[in-house]
């Protein structure tokens, strides 16, 4: 697919979510490509006298935030979250998430666990049958992160360690992202289990149970995909 | 139970479980005041000739056993421990445990799971029942832990953040630690899970199955506890 068409598409899904934040609404803001194209629409909106507040997942979202002039409280002040909108690298028929490209995934997870509703906007090549051919991201505690990475080539994962610029890759939270091969796995629920006791498995970036909605473009059309669990 | 003899248990198991170490091997080292009992023998019997390698559970650990003249190595080069000694704060009939009072948990945890041999040692007061009469710490990210502590008191566990100084303590991994009630919770096992699925808590303090022998000091005597799984 063109990557103008991609571009398309995201902005499509992203604007169409901001239409949903409503005055006096505590906003979760996601990170990521997808997630900026509605940050800056939500800049827009808050120029023109929308009243809201963000809480950021990620320095960098954070950043844009503020930028743009979008009122930004920690979470600890916020509670519950009214919404949150983030993008996702893959999702299933079962709205079933890979996340953790940027490398936001923890603190997207835990803006996920505190909203009451949970929007996710992409476009259509994110949508797959099957999880598992966007790399699964694994946040480590540095200390760990050797003999984890060996204990998932024994279990047939073909961990990688992310690098940025030459160097070992570094979260928000100073820990490593493991980036392993899911695709083919059958269970994935008891594969998040098994990772997520795994000592220094801070977070994994599957979300398999907090979406509720997902806004895809396609084309020149947006697509609302509601999880009626 | 009087101190001293609280402390010539410790000593009593400390000193025991040293007589298993062997040269040669690699050597995990817990952290608290029955595992100093046991570094502080080790030293001596390095002193002594033996050869071994140590891999510390903190920084503390670290410092007492350098100051001894223990090798150390990091997690990474040693691969599999050959065993690894530790205290805990409570062990229940199932081999079961909690630690963590001393801020350790996740290293330890660590260097539990990748031990061929986990050996715990202990005085007889921590020798319970049923756990939980000492609380359990859960390790979580700064960010996440506001919005932890309140769904933890939902959820009737009557979470403490922990201080240290009139500030919050903060571990090894810049971490935070929230001591947790669970007396009378009647799967813990379960409890564990959905403890540790929550987005932002890294560990907990319940070491469910790692144990393979418990040296308890009782009086005069010390006690061999085989975990025959």
């Amino acid at each position: 697919m063109k990557s103008t068409v991609i571009e398309h598409e995201k902005k499509l899904a992203a604007y169409e979510s901001v239409s949903l934040v409503k005055n006096g609404m505590i906003v979760g803001l996601g990170s990521g490509s997808t997630a900026e194209h509605m940050i800056r629409k939500l800049g827009e909106e808050v120029g023109k006298g929308l009243s809201i507040k963000g809480v950021p997942s990620s320095e960098k979202t954070a950043q844009l935030a503020k930028d743009l002039g979008i009122d930004l409280i920690p979470l600890e002040k916020a509670g519950k979250l009214d919404i949150n909108i983030d993008g996702a690298d893959e999702f299933d028929p079962q709205f079933r998430l890979i996340k953790g490209g940027g490398g936001a995934l923890l603190r997207e997870k835990i803006l996920a666990y505190n909203a009451k509703l949970n929007v996710i906007i992409a476009d259509s090549g994110k949508k797959v049958d099957i999880l598992g051919k966007f790399k699964l991201p694994l946040e480590t505690i540095p200390f760990a992160t050797p003999t984890i990475l060996a204990q998932l080539i024994e279990m047939g994962l073909r961990p990688v360690l992310r690098k940025h610029d030459g160097k070992t890759y570094s979260t928000d939270e100073n820990n490593c992202i493991l980036d392993v091969d899911i695709f083919g796995v059958k269970d994935i629920n008891s594969l998040n289990r098994t990772l997520i006791e795994m000592p220094g498995v801070v977070e994994t970036g599957l979300f398999l149970k907090s979406t509720d909605l997902i806004i895809m473009g396609q084309g020149d059309e947006t697509l609302f995909l509601r999880n009626d669990r």
